[in-house]
């Protein structure tokens, strides 16, 4: 449902996280008998899940052999105390896997967490949340996929998909007209085109060019967005509008209300606590 | 100061993280003239700063004709609107290093800035802040190294440096005394024993056992903490004490003023706020 | 001009193709002193150039000191006879890299003079020349350039830039409206979604739903694009036209003059023969 | 029976070449159901297949749970309309393994289909079709292995794996006796020595040579090659002899009767067509 | 019981093996039909076998089918003759994972065996036998894991897990105290600080420094050993003692009875003679 | 001379094997000042020195600013005492790189020393010396090189540069015949074919076959092998004989006495103890 990446694009990353993590070996565990035991996984306050697939795969990196039961679906909002995921199978699996497990969901639940907290912070408006390209290096499709789970959509994911032409890349081609059309040049054809405003007047010169397909209103004040999305009407574009700089969840509503189509929130990927999960083993 | 990683153990992975931003290509940045241009980095807010030699590396990486000159060093604690970084050269360099490059000098900088408010929660009590293994997978190194430009220390940084005998192992293994032995004839001769104990009782059971190198008090109440010094205290033995559980900053100086030496603190990795540091260009 | 792609994407690859042609060791290289020697490549026919930053990249991987010398640029159309790059130093370095980097530079300026053919042959009817995703495994970024350098525009380069609904799409999707639907709520922001359609009902389907930014003709006749055009103009709606389906140089013109915006053009990639250049080493 | 190269030796690439495809996601194949779906490959021209195994292994790598009948054999000449594979199961699995499937398996029948024309030229004159290192870069593996399906002989694959000297290493080593004593020195015992001959002088001298194992007769007329047979006769030595140059389908004939043993043509790997072949899927 | 390593930790090493030991492909093998056999390993001298793990990896990577049954135990002393291990099924299988099997499990035998001859030579003195870093490139793991096989035990696996000043260190650093303090204050929580000393004077310097865990006594004579012993017990401290340099087995004995806790012997792993076994294959 | 190979074939090696000896991190070279200071490595045995250029790429892989001059060449042989190498610059660069240069260099000069004691003891026989396949895994090319240093001659370096039908494949394809056949018609052009002869018959055959380019006589007596070399000579044909089968120094000379053309000795790369050579350290 939330179109989760495919595994040939994280595992060699979980291979190498539990290399990461195991250093030379694994002494500890290596000084316990190896047997058969039964794990949890349990949230400890309320969360929304992510990354239930990324775990089980991290588990079955480290023993392909052991049984893996999820209880509940990325995406779902779960009470504290609600067990999440179920372990059956060689303690030495268990152990080795825990750590880097815990730390993919609980990173990635932390994400969907302050995502869907901002998407019901905005319910309503038809304004949708989206994130930016301020994600953990080598997490971002674990991480932009949390977003989703989250119920925000994904801005480009990287900067091949996607034109973004903020105030640097205008003065240095010369002015706005000059950048978007080097930009439909040099662009691949089904990549839209997109262009940073700081004053209306630049959301003015973006709703006369054909080729710019939205336009990002940079730390505007809500009466100024409230005026380009007037703007926006006036002109009979599709072009669509997305409010950008510092959202928090206190002021996220009144900019939805300004009519904005999308909220961009750095924050859903580089400032999330990690969601409060952890894995309980038990003797059979 | 910091022995900051070796480049060897992360330059691969900011090339990788550099083709994770980039995709297929940067379509904005080749829309516009490449042509000589300067750039700072600046700090937004309060913050103490690690990562500087990676984010040089990063640019580096891009294009190895850039200038690049660190105001600062790591471990600066620096105040909002400090520059800290100059970048002179090629624009389309500069571009198309910046996001991977503040993604990183961010996060860092964020666990070393959180590390730092700990340090100084705790100072002239005698007790050191320590991390975990809770962090972002593929960047333990890194993040290991801002904990220690924030003032705290390392734990062990993987599975192979360190033997941690958590409950779980010690059920595994039918109690202390039989998975200290195994641990220590099974490990490296130059790697410590510690272990997790949730009571006095088990506190005592450590300082009897002279392989024990330290012991883990795990969500112990203050009272308990101080106990724990006093049992070590009476026991002639070199065993080190960490506390653990859910430390925020608030009750850290309490928890140090028990006498232990040791705080571990799993926010700093898992749930630091990025720092707020941006890249400014300017035409020349 | 042509935005070649960053070295970074493709130097792994050079490294991996010259170890694939040595195999253990060049054996014949190492039979015959190494002394300074001086080498030129030449084109044996009338060929568009692609690819000389990469055979440069390629002379530096085996020896960082030879001198190389381009004597045109990247999409110049030289004549038979024409030299194009002058190398100066080690001999071993030059035979050590001789192969691989004919192989890359034949290719690629195989794909440019091709696409250059179709670009001529569209010339003056504003249609443009687009390539496809049926490229050589491993170098599809190369080729894509290759494409821009013969004149050509590049169609989306992954499955993640951009959404192209086929046949077994809409069929398992169960019709045009809910597949495009469901595309526009899985994709990031910046991506557009194209159509593919058989029949003229269908192009009218597509030209109905808001969300379509493209349709592709397949395989069409001369008249059904004639029409298809008709229709777009009729919506009023900016969905652009791109015919597909075993384009020729023949029917090229034909094609583009009936307004239709693209036609894309499988064999640029699959099937374009290598151009015909060579190297040439003397005694200095 | 054409030996076809072991999955360790590629696999890692065909995963390489599935990312490279996807790029971040497959968003077109996310906005459909995944389901149950038959497909088949099938041959839109008569060609000779090769790269089935590769094929099955492009869809083993994307969804393991794939079933996968070939229906004719590697090395098969095969009828327009064949049918040569059948795939049952996920459709997501299918669309997202079909582009860099058939970008693999018509490059490789495309080569194999080739050569079968140039050795269907030759036959009766008891010559052979060797290939050349002018392979594609990442693919020579399985170039290489294509010839053999067409019934062509493999030149040496690497530089490792055989000496040819040719006039560049002949002039930098001061002649033919020179150079080829050293490469006897210096290489591995079991790789056979040849020599690019340019006149029948030098045909003589390598004849003269008990270390030659074979001469390449570079760009000669049919009169000198034949007249090379006489005198390699006369010399009653086993030296092979090799035409080289620019051989196409209207000559190999007319060169294969003067009696050399082998014909290598570098076209069948860097310029033959793609092999039509499609997949076509079906609803169950 | 010795704790092999997790797979995940050298599955991509013997990859890599066996497609260095193929090279390009194995043509003797495609020269014989592919049919069932059986085959066995067999030592042919009195060996203490390890890396029997290693060695099904090695069969099971290069065909996934074959039945491997292992007859003894990593760790076994087997006399001349004993069968270690039966294979069976496809012969290409086999032929294709001899020689990289082969390799490893004498080597690995290897260092087994001289190990276990080093740990008999000091039975029942309470000394125990350790390696050193001078390992073979790219195998330390698995060599450290067959030094365990043997009997020994390991000294820090890299120089991540322990500090070990030398000579050179504290020339640097202006002396062992200086040097040990700065070592206590960069290096992680749970690895030991080891002082290299070559005088009693060095070691009494040492002993007097609390945060001296180990002192290895290097090059010294039989009777400054002795009195090493005598001081750290009028110490009263923990400290471990490993004599160094040089070691042999006529010499290990009279070294261990001065009291030393540790003999470390870098022949184990630089210079130990490949352990004989071999691989019989049968029709069956 | 001894043409080394390329650092594009191992470099990436070498960096694994650093960080494969550091670990996480060097604490123990943390713990010093990083200062200038010398270097030497000296030779404490007498040795035949390969590997000096390895050594180099080493030390520059840790910090290229190092000054490196070689005073011997690859294949000299030194006496106990001499300076092979100087090292001037950063002392954490020098205490970085120590180890794992020192085990590379210690090991291919052990190759080499004991190659050049094979080569010295058939000298004047004409007879040469070969390596086997043998190897240290992931070490084949530089071992291969070493034993070119010690002036011994390559035996084929992978099963793709070679053929040597062992009676394992002669079983299993029926007979001699029909393997050589076999293999002459699998094979690239320019591979030899060698089999492998238990008794005097099988010489025979081999010589009676012209595809057969070399016979490996395996454990024969000396007088038999006298007899081979009766039976080639007789034969008229230029087959090579090679003697293989557990060669040690006291036999080689008997055995190349034979007139055999090749002594194979799988010792020189699987049981060569190192070479003693070792680095001191200078401030300056």
């Amino acid at each position: 449902m939330f179109n989760s990446p495919h595994p040939l694009s994280y595992l060699d990353s979980i291979h190498a996280y539990l290399r990461e993590d195991w250093g030379t070996q694994d002494w500890t565990t290596a000084s316990v008998p190896n047997r058969p035991m039964g794990a949890k996984v349990v949230a400890k306050a309320n969360v929304v899940v992510a990354g239930l697939e990324v775990a089980e795969q991290v588990f079955r990196a480290v023993n392909a052999t052991l049984e893996i039961r999820c209880l509940v679906h990325d995406g779902d909002a779960v009470a504290k105390g609600c067990e999440v995921m179920r372990i059956q199978g060689s303690s030495h699996g268990i152990l080795m896997a825990e750590r880097v497990m815990l730390n993919l969901l609980q990173r990635l639940s932390g994400t969907a967490t302050l995502t869907r907290a901002f998407v019901e912070a905005v319910a309503g408006t038809g304004a949708k949340i989206l994130d930016t390209r301020k994600t953990t290096p080598g997490l971002k499709l674990l991480e932009k996929f949390a977003v989703r789970c989250g119920g925000g959509f994904n801005h480009r994911l990287t900067l091949g998909d996607g034109v973004l032409l903020k105030e640097n890349h205008i003065t240095a081609a010369g002015g706005i007209e000059a950048a978007v059309q080097a930009a439909r040049r040099v662009s691949p054809n089904l990549i839209k085109i997109e262009v940073e405003a700081e004053t209306l007047n630049q959301v003015q010169q973006c709703l006369a060019l054909a080729e710019v397909d939205g336009v990002l209103l940079d730390n505007m004040s809500l009466a100024d967005m409230a005026q380009a999305v007037q703007l926006r009407q006036a002109s009979g574009r599709r072009v669509f509008l997305e409010a950008s700089g510092n959202l928090d969840l206190t002021r996220a509503r009144a900019v939805a209300e300004t009519g904005v189509d999308f909220l961009s929130v750095g924050a859903l990927t580089h400032s999330a606590p990690a969601a409060d999960l952890s894995l309980r083993m038990e003797l059979e």
